[in-house]
């Protein structure tokens, strides 16, 4: 099934080109009711209704490190820190953006807007504490996030072993185009990734590359406690503009265009806007501290 | 006002000795709602009620560096990174317990728990991208955040440039014993706080001492966005059991009471239980990476 969230928060799901509403207040709710819910009787044409982000989580875990070629093409521009296996932190839930909903460049926050294409992980049954043996049966779907990420920022956090604010700022985690349940994806562990900037390809990965299997990762984050409805990512792949010899050449610049594309799963665009153009006004100034 | 969430998630206000119930579904609802509540028409006496977390919020900003005391106590152990200003990070929202509530200690992860007194902030107003000067009127009311830690997972985590996963775990984040509205506090600058285990001082700090105000600092995360109802915490001071000489005789240990106290907010009182006696069966084993 292709869950989807449209226009002021209805649930549907795809059939073909046709939108089938659900009688479900939101897709944490049908998560939170095991995908119990019945239909509304209601049957839209895809191309009239306004896709959003899929959902909207309780928890939104972020993890890294499991993709060994991002960790490599780190180490060789000299990043401060290695990417290690098992980094978790918390995604901000407000600044979660939708499909074709514009990311709004803060231009006096930052100067290195960049992007990671990642596969998110949809949890359905709740739990805490579990192996991975069991962590199949908390896995109920599947989205694709691009985790926007100020660089300048997130080299001056991580002086202090830290980096959150850098890629939670308002507008800097798109996911969507909507959710792919766990039972029409044959293999998780076969499917290609792009991420592309103005039809450019600038990242490619497999999720047959990750270090450890989406199970064992889903397992490993479990003494956190899973809610129905949680994202977890499984990390980005090589790529990202910070790496590239020239990096001003392609961090983010308003007007671009981001496609970010997983197999099976769907491809996730937005584009970057001026904060003039999506305010009306010029940024305002900066907090010091 | 005094608001309390109890028993199985009413909402009350405290009246000397008694509750006032609130007509309102959360005390996250009482916010969204800019504090427009009715009472139902019941009394109860404080000490027939069970005290539950004060608020579930939808983010939970963890800020750290705003004592310069404990920056500089964790240098002088050689803490691997500096304590800058402006640290923050999401708490988990799910690891939220409430006064009297048991700290599970999860002895198959963690054999350093330690302890950190916090004042937190909770936000009425939601806001983003604003300055000091209009932080105040986003500031609703306050309680008392004991920021419980797994020092060795935390500096395995700090290789890589993050901690989280060490301050996330079930039952890790307690908080309350209630909020404080703000109208309450005639300084929130000129607040005592001060952390016992069994009795024993171990934090002594004032709010005085933070190197930025709290509405800086509100202001200073609002690119993040604020949620009605969001908790954002202000850092903790001197003392905690990482810097002692022996950390190993300080670190909690099942059955110690823990008492993290602040003037004009209250004291949150949590007793650390062992993982037998919590679950009724030994840990699980640890999932491994």
């Amino acid at each position: 099934m292709r869950l989807i969230t449209f226009d002021e928060g209805r649930v549907g799901r795809l059939d073909g080109d046709d939108v089938i509403e659900l009688d479900v207040p939101s897709t944490r709710a049908y998560f939170e009711r095991d995908g119990k819910a019945g239909e509304t009787g209601e049957r839209l044409k895809l191309a009239d209704v306004r896709l959003r982000a899929p959902i909207t989580p309780k928890k939104f875990f972020h993890t890294a490190g499991n993709f060994a070629d991002h960790h490599e093409e780190l180490q060789a521009v000299n990043w401060s820190h290695p990417v290690h296996k098992g980094i978790v932190f918390f995604q901000n839930v407000d600044a979660i953006i939708g499909p074709d909903d514009p990311i709004v460049y803060p231009e006096h926050l930052t100067e290195e807007l960049d992007y990671e294409l990642e596969l998110a992980v949809i949890i359905g049954k709740p739990g805490k504490f579990f192996g991975p043996e069991e962590a199949l049966e908390h896995i109920a779907g599947f989205t694709v996030f691009n985790d926007i990420t100020a660089r300048d920022i997130q080299r001056r956090e991580m002086e202090s072993g830290v980096f959150s604010f850098s890629k939670a700022i308002d507008t800097f985690c798109p996911i969507g185009p909507y959710i792919v349940t766990a039972d029409e994806i044959d293999d998780m562990q076969n499917l290609a990734m792009q991420l592309r900037v103005n039809g450019d390809v600038r990242q490619t990965g497999h999720t047959k590359q990750m270090r450890v299997s989406i199970p064992h990762l889903v397992a490993y984050h479990s003494p956190q406690i899973f809610s129905a409805g949680d994202i977890i990512t499984t990390g980005t792949v090589s790529g990202v503009a910070a790496v590239q010899p020239n990096p001003f050449d392609y961090y983010l610049r308003p007007g671009d265009v981001v496609e970010a594309e997983i197999e099976g799963i769907g491809t996730l665009r937005n584009h970057v806007v001026s904060w003039q153009d999506a305010h009306g006004e010029p940024a305002p100034e900066k907090v010091g501290w």
